[in-house]
């Protein structure tokens, strides 16, 4: 399969291209399809690189200054992603991870799809002097690529969009995440291959975590999640206080307290599973396609409150439960990769348009279930839940 | 009353103008005026918007890159403002506002008129783990504008410049600054009419101050602080130790130890009320008009220091006195908004170029002092000044 | 001797070039020479400056966004520098300096010349609530230069890099570097003048450390330090247990645990010294020139971990040993400068490219250390040694 390819930025060759665009008149497999390079100015935007994708049928935004996070997506005239407080993209230099609450990764909030990692993500934890040893989160999201380039397949007009980013620390942990997002004319949605690959010569752990955030109007009133489920977890009591009602929605709720639970997923032979996101009226969806063997961890977070301060849902499959580093590691829910190791991550979206295709959709789902009966647990769990 | 408008920034439409002149030519009625906006590279400013208003009399330097502070202003040869240590405008990717000190907002610290908040402003206060809860003055003066626009009134030549910036945080506190700088053709200083909004579905509590800082020529050792004074409290013991001299400035002095005092000013019956500083042979003066509903606090902060330390003083209405955001609160020092709710501040600077334009602004300062003898305590008070 | 020059930043004029290229057509007395100016655009580098310095014989990268430090040299093909697990150059706005663990400062570290201090250099400090007070190795080489500005001799075509970076904290340490890095056609390295000027009307005391790193092809098993030796004490008990080692290198070993070793040099009347790292053949070395009385310690960091991890030495002369500040200023091993006082330093890099040009440097020092013999201690030491 060739394939033609364009550079975008290569740090090592001090190449970089401010503005871009591609046609079917410079792919002409890519039948409707566009990309676009560009550079956001102004506000917290400014210097934000975004690569447009359309493929006739659904449009997608990926930020490569943002750790390869995905913006926004649309499906015709239906925005998938989620109107955040934030008005991003954020440029990092405005997303204090670092600071010592641990809690700055949450001024860079917006996207539809925000990987958490590489080191940890989760809730912040700190060392035994107060000083924060793990940042909410971590930090992949707010690394810039240092390389990233488009090809377009010679037959099938597959689009593909690399972007590699690096979380190093001298002296410390050193990995590098080599993102591919594909595409083809008329998918409605997008495919991510990722890699981790550990830099050092010497072992490491790392986490990583799909941070997939669903907002109005796909999220709404009689929403729900439809997956294949071994084993729903209330993080915590106030999550149990709503546990019976897990996989459904609310409307917007001014005040609404945050509700996770973490899951296991049921998968066919081969570790692979889904997930969706179902309108109230099953009219429309969003099907999240990982594999249970690379992410074994899924975790529901419902964050119905008012739309101004974020109505959101996100769903999130991970090597771990988003629980503080250490508890996880306790758990044996990290990635350990060789020196010079590397770990493989897929990831898929796909939007379903119509009753027809959400039906199609949760027969999937219907299909790994098969006859297991979710086993719900009406309070936290050892193991599961970090204490406190 | 028609006016003609040019964007400048505006984040959700993807528009940003890098440079642009305005000049009667694009709005006749703005006889003599000019307004510019550029983008400064180099240094801790890179990346940093100024629109430059210039009326004739008066020009000044709006940052929206800062929160649409106002850099300095000049009235003819007269420059207004002051040098601080810090070389700016500095760009807020060079400003650690989260720094495990809270002291990082000094980095940036050399505007004119710089705003104080929106979550909190003065001292940092620390939570029981040792984690800035509240870094000092806040994040609003390093928060970009995301959109700014200039508008040119058809009749009156009035030029407004509009900036919005937001400071939020995902979970946290959610508020949106929309401010407008005013002023006419030939107006010796301009008008700021400020409205915070709080974006949250839910209440929220914010502080405002503005942080006016004045320096050599108009400071110097014998200038003084004119106002319509009901009470003066030292803010600490060293301060009381100056007490009898609060009104009245010093030369500079290596090593000076800063002094704050608080204050609670006289107003007419609508609130209005203005506090001047007038330098040591009454030729010239800044008065500043705001009004006492919206901002009941007013602190003089003394730090006649060497010139190249920052020989400064700073005159700051503020919902507030600058002390830890707790205390404040517990002494009602905070406004309230309901969720979606709002509240405006005005803000006005004016120059007195000649003894006689002093003398009148004197006038109206003692018209509202009237026979009311100022209350000076000669230490700090309870309910005023946070212990320790 | 006149010179041309040209300017490249000047904030306070908002001059900025950013493109600019000089040849011996600008300056025929720079024959062979180059100068090139641009900006990194993409990844952690985006919108870091470069002057890039050709002299016909070495070539080398200069750094004024980066307070002046020098990235990498190369002389014909032999590169000068190492290879850090951080892709650099990296922007400030990416290096966290005062994250709560004091050592945000490694996610920028990939020069072969970076300067440490100015406020301090060294282990991080922490204060008595566990906040950073001095974090690892100080502010200046993330502080971006306010003027830059090259020269060049219409004589000898002596080329001239002109940078003035400031460190200042309201109310905190406000110094300013000018840093001139010279060299003329056809020298196998360069030289710094630098001079601190306190710009305070107060006293100040900082600290300098030239922390200049080799990797690669120059580092190698059987390289060593060759310097005219007074003392060596171990910083701690592991580099203890290889001091008899101290002067020469291992191979790539990966998950290696860094050794430092402090020694005092000898000297020339005038305070002259070096110290040379020379490769295992005794083919190729490189030759640190300094001044002791400017300079008095002198530290080498062994970090031979595996090529990925960042495979390197550190020869770092400097003000005091890379201990924490305090314990630093109790040794007395700061530079006190009065208000607006100066101190300057000097420091130069020779490469020497044959044997005969590494013996012809080998004969220096050995004058140098003429017949003193050198004290190696086998523990650390009281008074050269931060205890824990």
């Amino acid at each position: 399969m060739a394939a033609k390819s364009w550079v975008l930025t290569d740090h090592s060759a001090n190449e970089y291209v401010t503005d871009l665009t591609l046609t079917d008149k410079d792919a002409p497999a890519a039948t409707g399809c566009t990309v676009t390079k560009r550079t956001l100015r102004g506000g917290l935007s400014d210097g934000v690189d975004v690569v447009r994708v359309d493929n006739g049928a659904c449009r997608f935004d990926v930020l490569p200054t943002r750790g390869m996070g995905i913006w926004r997506a649309w499906v015709g005239d239906l925005e998938i992603g989620w109107r955040s407080p934030v008005r991003g993209p954020v440029h990092p230099a405005h997303v204090p991870v670092g600071e010592s609450t641990g809690l700055g990764w949450l001024d860079g909030f917006d996207e539809l799809l925000v990987r958490c990692g590489l080191e940890s993500n989760g809730a912040p934890e700190f060392d035994e002097e107060g000083r924060v040893a793990y940042p909410l989160h971590g930090r992949i999201a707010n690394k810039p690529a240092h390389r990233v380039s488009v090809s377009i397949d010679d037959d099938t007009g597959e689009i593909a969009v690399r972007g590699s980013v690096e979380e190093t620390r001298f002296h410390f942990l050193k990995v590098r995440l080599d993102s591919v997002v594909r595409t083809k004319p008329g998918e409605p949605g997008f495919r991510i291959e990722d890699t981790v690959v550990n830099i050092s010569g010497s072992p490491a752990e790392i986490q990583m975590l799909y941070h997939c955030n669903f907002g109005l109007p796909l999220l709404g009133a009689g929403a729900q999640v439809v997956a294949p489920v071994k084993t729903v977890v209330p993080r915590n009591d106030h999550a149990a206080s709503g546990v019976k009602a897990w996989p459904t929605y609310s409307g917007e709720a001014a005040g609404y307290e945050e509700q996770v639970y973490f899951l296991e997923l049921l998968a066919d032979d081969n570790g692979r599973t889904q997930a969706m996101l179902k309108d109230a009226h099953g009219m429309k969806a969003a099907t999240m396609y990982f594999n249970k063997r690379q992410l074994p961890c899924f975790s529901v977070w419902k964050n119905t409150t008012s739309a101004p301060d974020g109505y959101v849902t996100g769903l999130e499959p991970g090597t771990n439960f988003p629980n503080p580093r250490t508890y996880e590691g306790e758990q044996g829910r990290v990635a350990k990769l060789d020196g010079a190791g590397s770990i493989s991550f897929d990831f898929a979206l796909k939007i379903h348009r119509n009753q027809a295709e959400v039906e199609a959709g949760e027969k999937e789902i219907a299909a790994l279930q098969g006859d297991v009966k979710p086993k719900v647990f009406d309070s936290p769990q050892e193991g599961w839940c970090a204490p406190g």
